[in-house]
């Protein structure tokens, strides 16, 4: 399926070969005890991975968008407030699916592209509405803008608004502590920092939100995203006894399981240590080479990932030569910016190697495209924040 | 994950190891050319086999269940009134999906278990209302029931409903012409007969559907199901054009890709007759061994699984005892005789050899479990329905 190029967009993302080879094992049943064991503890993981030792998880086949579906369709009533922190493509997505099942959304948008809403901003739209629910984009996969989610979700709190955080290119990258946030919904997708192919929507809710669900007047408005459904099944499944309403998708739920494990084995803060480091290396690299990031400042930086613009009379071209280099690179997502930036994930299983094979595609698709830059400047600077540990 | 166990539940079954290998293979972008070409190609053969070339084919990341609620939330606006021909546990699940979109459901129910609803009492029924959609399943598997699906929808073309066809455990296996016999969406899931692990919800709209579709006053009420928002996305991946909305499940497509290339390379004619035939020889064993089938006449019973009460005095113990020799058979589900029955699945890559170790596990089983038979009557009735070719 792929070559032997690097795979450094923001996700799919490069995969460890026990997570493949779990993949490509034969199916079990679904009912099958060792399935049973390995769907528990893959909820049990879950738990630890979101730092919400407290939470309800939930395993859906699906995506990132179903999973943000599932936060809104249970907790949305029609006629609910919803409070939209925007910092891009995947707030206005929110925004989008929170008015489907009937909230009056209102949003606070960032002062331009690459910026985020002040925290004293969205304090003041809190105390101005009735909000029942607030969403949060940790890190918005179109711009690499990464918000602060303990500050945000303490406003919430404070104002009572269930704090639902989109952290679809953060859980598992970024540092998110769920219950010691006050976080009531967070949410992922399997290809990103989960590190495993894509297929999953993995979903946290917090007690306070698994109480409001059951505090709803009305069905929850989509039938595959009702927890009324999926609610047995997790509980039931979590105590060791399979139950049906969907078939669990054995096979990516088996590689989910070796993931988790092989992410609490490296541990929640070396991780989020390791994906700190390894941003600082690669965004030092940019800097070194004269790309601009798209994130104006950086503490509003993802780690997860990096958004940069090309140099000044060069464009997407550039990523055809930096694949012939090896490394396979992502484009714009952003409309505004679009042909202007590309993105480069680097999470999951990525390491000082990628990172430097990485940089180096990156001088040589520059190179092959015209623009000036001292050789190896863009590898030095990675260098040296590597080798700083 | 699975021992060598032969597993003959009806979904997930037995999966082609290119499949599994397409499953653990290296992932790729999900817009890079060879997967756009993958995904692009799966398109087009799902709508051979399908048999409906002028079908509007979608792949989602789901299970079957998804399938079931994209064909309902798209089709039915509040009001609607929809006909379900209910043959079991799956056909009450679409008239709970259908009502939660808002329809006004009626259902023509099955004399009895194991039997469907006559001819022309759904006549009578489509003639009685105004029926904007009708809702038959294929094959219930809860039951192993299998509906005159071409006559049916001859029936509700006739009055002007769509024809909505779940598929879940006949595509592939059972005959369906979804083009031919006027059917309007058909779906599945990828873990039947259709040969891939779980993880993907399977549909194919004629045109008559997407006007019905388009013509919609209201929006869509789940945001996941949304044609709106995946139209686009199959349209653009069918033309060679990868587009976003939810990240694809690369993986579970790729190894859709090859299952769906061997199913065309075997044809579907073949592949119809392949499931008879196997079927037939399963369910003379059954006979010989004085089992009696769920479904309560041949022509009502399914041919990509078999459902058979255990003999009078047994119970799922003997699963059991099966087990130890070596097949995976599935329990009831059905709830008004989930105790007293089992259930046998034979589709996909099924061929003779799983039919006549099946057969015998099932004679090791019931022997353990003290029920008297002659020892070998299955298999030779199984034989001589395999030899006969």
């Amino acid at each position: 399926m792929k070559n032997r190029h690097l795979l450094m967009i923001p996700g799919p993302i490069e995969f460890r070969p026990e997570v493949l080879q779990a993949m490509g094992a034969p199916t079990t049943s679904h009912v099958a005890g060792n399935f049973t064991t390995a769907f528990a503890q893959s909820l049990n993981q879950l738990r630890q991975v979101f730092l919400c030792p407290g939470g309800q998880p939930f395993i859906l086949a699906g995506s990132g968008t179903l999973a943000m579906d599932t936060a809104a369709a249970n907790l949305i009533e029609p006629g609910d407030r919803a409070l939209v922190v925007n910092t891009g493509y995947f707030s206005d997505r929110f925004a989008t699916i929170l008015e489907r099942y009937g909230a009056r959304v209102s949003q606070v948008r960032a002062p331009a592209v690459g910026d985020g809403p002040a925290l004293e901003e969205v304090g003041a739209a809190l105390q101005a509405g009735d909000y029942k629910v607030m969403t949060i984009t940790h890190v918005d996969t179109s711009t690499a803008v990464l918000t602060d989610v303990k500050g945000l979700a303490a406003l919430g709190r404070e104002h009572g608004a269930l704090v639902l955080v989109d952290g679809v290119c953060s859980v598992a990258g970024e540092e998110l502590r769920q219950e010691e946030w006050g976080v009531d919904v967070a949410l992922t997708a399997s290809q990103k920092a989960i590190g495993v192919p894509p297929g999953l929507a993995l979903v946290v809710a917090s007690p306070r939100a698994m109480e409001a669900f059951r505090q709803r007047k009305t069905p929850v408005g989509s039938y595959y995203a009702d927890w009324t459904e999926w609610l047995p099944i997790m509980e039931s499944y979590a105590a060791g006894r399979p139950r049906y309403f969907a078939t669990p998708a054995v096979n990516m739920i088996w590689a989910l399981h070796v993931s988790l494990g092989q992410i609490l084995e490296e541990g929640m803060p070396a991780r989020f240590a390791r994906h700190r480091h390894v941003s600082d290396a690669f965004k030092a690299a940019m800097g070194a080479l004269g790309l601009r990031q798209v994130p104006l400042r950086p503490e509003r930086a993802a780690h997860t990932l990096t958004a940069a613009y090309y140099p000044e009379g060069l464009d997407g071209t550039v990523l055809g030569h930096i694949r012939e280099a090896g490394v396979i690179l992502a484009g714009g997502l952003l409309p505004e910016i679009k042909a202007r930036y590309f993105r480069v994930g680097h999470m999951g299983a990525v390491n000082a190697a990628d990172i430097l094979a990485t940089v180096g595609a990156i001088e040589q698709g520059l190179a092959r495209a015209g623009y000036r830059f001292e050789p190896g400047a863009g590898l030095a600077a990675a260098q040296a924040v590597l080798l700083r540990h």
